[in-house]
C-alpha cells in the first residue's frame, strides 16, 4: 500500500490530505508538503469506519484528544462508550482507548465500531497485562508478544499507536544515576523500564524499530513516539532523562520518515510556566517539526482536583508556542478514573485553550465566532449568545436561575451598559456597530 | 495623617510595610523601596478591622480578588457574606463590594465588619444610583455627589476604590469616531462618558483629580485607576481608546505619587493571548511600573460558561509577563450574579493561574509546596496529598468514587508505576528519592 507520507513524498495529494485542506480551509498544496516534510501527520481513517480524516501539526487548528477506558477497579464499556460520545460531543478531535481491565480486544473494537473519530491506542499495556493474565509477569513478555499485539492493534483500525521506543537501556542505566523526585510516571515507561532492567537488554521498540516501522507502513499506521521520561513534578522537568529521551526520539522521528511512515512526538507532562516554551521549541529543533502532542503539561503539581484547569493553561502556553495536540486532562487525574462529567469538564478545558490558540496562529477564520459572540452580547441577543456559548445548557440554567425583569441579565440589573448606550445614545448605537 | 507613600519616601518602614515583608519572606527595604517607587502597594487595614496588611505588586506573591456583592434583581446580603466567606477560605486575597442593590451604606459597612481581608469598592456606583433613587438619573449626579461618595467609603475603611479618572472628555469624542464592537463595558465608565456626553462637560475624577487625592491622602486610600475602555471582546483588544485611556492614566499615576498617594491601574478585559504579554509591557512603561490589575484577561469571547478557565489562562500569561493582582471571574460572566459555589471555582481557577506564576517569578519558597506535593505522590501518601490539594473536600469525593484494592488509584488499579517501581526495585526506590 502507498502510505500518506508516500503520496506526499511523490507530491500527490491522497483523497484524506484533500479532505483535511478543506476543513482547515487551507490549500491543498500546504497539506501535501506538511506531510512531506513531517511537519503534518494525516489520520486518514480510511478503514470504512466512517471517520473523517484529521490533520494535526503545522499551521493547522490545535486538535484535542480526550482519553477512554476501563481499569481492572473500574471496567464498564458502557461508561466508556458514554464517555468517548461525550468528548465528541463538546469537540474532542479524537479518542484515545487506555483499557487496562476485562477484554481489551472486545472493547478496542467496540470503540472502533461506536465512537466516529479518530482512534489511537498503547498496545504495549495489552501486551503487559496478557503476560500477567497467562500466568507469568511484565517482565516476561517477550518481543512476539509486543510487536503481536502492535499488528492487532492496526489491523482492528486504529489510526495511530503510543510507542515507547525512545527510552533506552542507556537512558535508563543514566536514570539510575540521576535523582528523580517522581521517577518514571508514564505506566508504558515503566513496563520497558522494569523490563530491560529484569532482562538486560535493549528496549525492543528501539532495538527493532524498523520491524516497527515495517507493521506501521503496512498499515499507514501513524506512530506517537510516546514520553516514557516525561516530568511527573515541576521538579523533574527539563532533566536530563526528559532531554535524552528527546533526543533519541529525534532520532527516531527522521527514520520514520525514511520509512515512508507518519510520527508525532508525545511531550509532558509536568512543567512550570516559564520553561514551557523552550521546551517546545527543543521538540521543534531536535525532533524536525514533528507534530508535538502534549499531555498537559500540568503548570503545578497541586492542581488537584483541578488538573484540567492547570493542563489548560499549560496547553494554551504550549500550543502559542507551537504544540500542535492537546490531551485532555480531568478533574480527576492523579485520583482515579473519570466519571463522564468529569471527562467534559477536561475536555470543554482543552477546547477552550486550544480555540484560544486558534484565534493567535491562524488568524481571522477562527476569531469569526468570537466576534459573533461579541456582536450578540453588544445587542442583547441571548440566543446566539446561548448557541455559541461553550455548554448551551449550563450557560442557560446559570442565565435563568434568577429572572431579572429586563433585557440585561442580573449581574448588573437595570445597569446595564449595553441598555445604558442605547438609554443615552440612540438604540442604533446599542448594537455595537459603533459605539456612540 | 503619614501615608504609606510618605513613609516609604523617608526610607521609614511603617508597622504595615514590615509584615507584608514578613508574609512575602523578603527584606523590609524591598517593600520600602517599592511603595516609594510605586511598584508595590501596601493595603494597609489599619483602620481597627483586623486585617492584615497586604502587598501588591513588583517581586511579591501574585494576588487574587473576588467580587462580592447585590445586584437589583438579586439582593440577599447573607449569600454576599456566604460568598466572601468561601472566598476566603480559598485563597482570594482581597474582595470588592459591587453592591447595586439595597442599602449600600449597610451592605458596605456589614462586609467590613464581617470579612477579614482588604476591600476594595467603587463608588460610582453608589453616586450614580443614590442619583436614581431620588428621582433624577445617573446623568444628574454632580460633583459632590461623586466625591462625597468617595470619602464616605475611605471613612468607612475601604482599603482601595476603583476610579475611572482615565476617561475623560477628548477620549469619549474620540471613541465616537471609532468603530468598537462592544463599545464601553465597564459600568462606571459607561456612567461616566454618559455623563459628560449629556452634560457637556469633563470628567470630574479627571478635572477634580486634585480633590480625589486630598480624600486619598486623608484617608490613606489606595486609588485602582479603573480602565472604562477596557476591550468588551478580542475585537476591540489594543485598540485607540484603549490605549488613549492607559496614557491618560500613566499621568495620574505620577500625579497620585506626587501626592504621596497610592495606585494601582486596572487592565483588560478580552483580549487575545498573544497580545496579553505587550500590554501588560505597555502598563508598566507607561504607568511606570505600577502594579497592574487585570480582569481576566478573558481569551476568547466564547467561554460562557467557562470564563473562569479563560480568565485563569489569560490571567496566568499577563502574571508572567508581570502582571500582580488578578481578578477572579466566575463561571456567570456575561450570564447573572454568581453562586457561591460558582464564586468558588472561580477563586479556585485564579489561585491556580496565580501559584503557577508565583512558582516562575518567586522561586524555590514558592514551588515548596509542589516538591511536597510530588514527594507524597511519589509515596502514595494519600493523607498529604488530600491535604495539599486545591479542594481536599471535592479531591477525596473523586479518590472514593471507586474504591480500589490497592496502594494506587483506580486509573491505573495494579499497573501503578510507583507499585511497579516499589515492587522492581525494591521498596526503598519507591519513596521517590530516587527513581531505581
Amino acid at each position: 500500500m502507498t502510505t500518506q507520507m508516500e503520496y506526499a513524498i511523490r507530491g500527490t495529494a491522497s483523497e484524506e490530505m484533500r479532505k483535511v485542506a478543506k476543513d482547515e480551509g487551507l490549500p491543498v498544496k500546504r497539506i501535501v508538503e506538511g506531510v512531506r516534510r513531517g511537519s503534518i501527520v494525516v489520520l486518514d481513517g480510511k478503514r470504512g469506519r466512517g471517520v473523517r480524516p484529521l490533520g494535526i501539526g503545522e499551521g493547522l487548528r490545535v486538535k484535542i484528544n480526550t482519553n477512554v477506558g476501563t481499569s481492572a477497579d473500574l471496567c464498564d464499556l458502557d461508561l466508556e462508550l458514554e464517555k468517548a460520545r461525550v468528548a465528541a460531543r463538546f469537540g474532542s478531535d479524537t479518542v484515545m482507548d487506555l483499557s487496562t481491565g476485562g477484554d481489551l480486544d472486545a472493547i478496542r473494537q467496540t470503540i472502533l465500531r461506536e465512537v466516529k473519530l479518530p482512534l489511537g491506542t498503547v498496545p504495549i499495556y495489552q501486551a503487559a497485562i496478557e503476560a500477567i493474565r497467562s500466568g507469568r509477569s511484565i517482565v516476561d513478555m517477550d518481543e512476539d508478544d509486543i510487536f503481536n499485539t502492535i499488528s492487532k492493534h492496526a489491523k482492528d483500525g486504529v489510526d495511530f499507536v503510543t510507542v515507547h521506543c525512545g527510552i533506552t537501556r542507556q537512558t535508563v542505566e543514566n536514570l539510575r544515576k540521576h535523582q528523580r523526585v517522581t521517577g518514571v510516571v508514564s505506566r508504558g515507561g515503566a513496563f520497558l523500564a522494569a523490563w530491560m532492567i529484569h532482562n538486560g537488554k535493549e528496549n525492543p521498540l528501539y532495538s527493532s524499530y524498523d520491524r516497527l516501522l515495517e507493521i506501521a507502513h503496512e498499515y499507514d499506521l501513524c506512530l506517537s513516539l510516546g514520553d516514557a521520561l516525561r516530568p511527573g513534578s515541576l521538579a523533574d522537568a527539563s532533566d536530563r532523562p526528559q532531554m535524552e529521551e528527546l533526543m533519541v526520539v529525534g532520532e527516531l522521528v527522521e527514520r520514520a520518515r525514511k520509512g515512508g511512515v507518519q510520527c508525532m512526538v508525545e511531550g509532558p507532562g509536568h512543567m512550570p510556566l516559564n520553561q514551557i516554551a523552550s521546551n517546545v521549541n527543543l521538540e521543534k529543533t531536535l525532533c524536525r517539526g514533528a507534530p508535538y502532542y502534549v499531555l498537559g503539561p500540568l503548570v503545578t503539581d497541586c492542581g488537584t482536583p483541578y488538573d484540567h484547569i492547570s493542563g489548560a493553561i499549560g496547553g494554551a502556553v504550549a500550543a502559542m508556542t507551537g504544540a500542535d495536540y492537546l490531551c485532555v486532562v480531568t478533574p480527576a487525574e492523579h485520583l482515579g478514573l473519570p466519571s463522564v462529567e468529569e471527562v467534559k469538564e477536561g475536555v470543554i478545558a482543552s477546547k477552550l485553550a486550544a480555540h484560544a490558540c486558534d484565534i493567535t496562529r491562524l488568524g481571522e477564520r477562527h476569531s469569526d465566532v468570537d466576534l459573533k459572540m461579541a456582536r450578540a452580547r453588544a445587542k442583547l441577543d441571548w440566543e446566539t449568545q446561548m448557541r455559541l456559548a461553550l455548554d448551551p445548557e449550563r450557560a442557560k440554567a446559570i442565565k435563568e436561575r434568577v429572572r431579572g425583569s429586563r433585557r440585561g441579565c442580573t449581574m448588573c440589573g437595570p445597569y446595564c451598559t449595553y441598555e445604558l448606550l442605547s438609554k443615552y445614545f440612540g438604540d442604533k448605537k446599542a448594537t455595537g456597530e459603533k459605539c456612540f
